[in-house]
């Protein structure tokens, strides 16, 4: 590992397709060659919290994210060490005992909804991706998701939305999409769009 | 040529970087295998018009673009036949009696401000771009362009600006971003967009 890794960061809003999109690059080439890296394991670890504590959590906020760890995992990924990604528990919202080993890859894609925020994570990305779906178009996905996947009522899928989801979009992911080299829109319906950054990753693993 | 002619449409609003960024993409290729066709040769001929009625034509509206023209010449360049673009004369307002000759090529760029307004054209293309300049950022080239280039005052340049050129970017231009496969922010500064759309064109015109 003398190549220098290529870092790709892919983001958008809640439902916007951002994860679909990363997952299908991901899954174009072999895995020797490309990591995904997710922001949401690198959820803070909340041991020492109670649960009405981290209950209480703002999980859409930046300050929710340990992008300290995550940075350094990548620097990490990008001397070619490997590296243990924590485990999320979502039940406890802290951290489970687990990690998951990444091994260093030529490229990573970095997926999240908040991983433009920080200027640190941006000056580590070669490409800079916002997937931009309409507004009502990712309510609707994240009603559907939230209702199927995990059961939860109306009410609550809205009363989430409109008090966090929705405010700290505007607040923080929206404002991202200004330092994208590329905005996506239409998130995972886009097929021209994943063929063309595909093509690219492509060219970039057939350099030596 | 049996080979699938590529035609990739590159749009946004005035002063956006859309031409620099469509002639970066044509500039990097040998000229027997890309084209660029700029939708501003298309402006109809008004031959059949006085002067009084050239000056009133609105210029930034559809109608204002010879698009069966357009179309018929993408369709004869798909299928191998060189046309004859029609040279515009800004004096006159209407067509001058010159033209230029195009051979078929692989790949054909397709700019101008409403490339994809007309449904028939973006049925054509394999690629469709939208270049995305803030509109003051857009304001501001415009008028350093029109004072230094072609020696307007500043007023008649702001008259113009809010009575044709803004209603008909936000009536006719602006929507078309929703038919885009792919949206470049802050136009000519962005390398790593127009890499990544030199590398997919580099990869087709390595097919076969």
């Amino acid at each position: 590992m003398t190549e220098k890794t290529i870092i790709i960061g892919v983001t958008g809003g809640s439902a916007s397709g951002k994860t679909s999109i990363a997952q299908k690059i991901f899954d174009s080439f072999p895995s020797e060659n490309i990591a995904m890296i997710q922001q949401d394991s690198y959820y803070k670890d909340q041991a020492n919290l109670t649960m009405d504590e981290r209950l209480a959590v703002n999980y859409d906020h930046p300050l929710a994210f340990d992008n300290d760890l995550m940075i350094a995992h990548l620097h990490e990924l990008a001397e070619g060490r490997s590296i243990q990604i924590p485990v999320y528990d979502y039940t406890a919202y802290t951290r489970s005992d687990k990690t998951s080993q990444q091994l260093p890859t030529r490229v990573i894609i970095v997926e999240g909804v908040l991983v433009l925020e920080d200027m640190r994570l941006r000056n580590l990305m070669d490409i800079k991706i916002y997937v931009d779906t309409d507004d009502d178009v990712r309510l609707i996905r994240r009603i559907k998701r939230d209702m199927d996947e995990r059961g939860r009522s109306l009410d609550s899928i809205i009363q989430q939305y409109l008090t966090s989801v929705k405010p700290m979009h505007h607040q923080f992911v929206e404002p991202t999409k200004r330092y994208a080299n590329i905005i996506i829109p239409n998130g995972v319906e886009n097929k021209v769009a994943v063929d063309i950054l595909q093509t690219k990753i492509e060219s970039l693993l057939a350099e030596k």
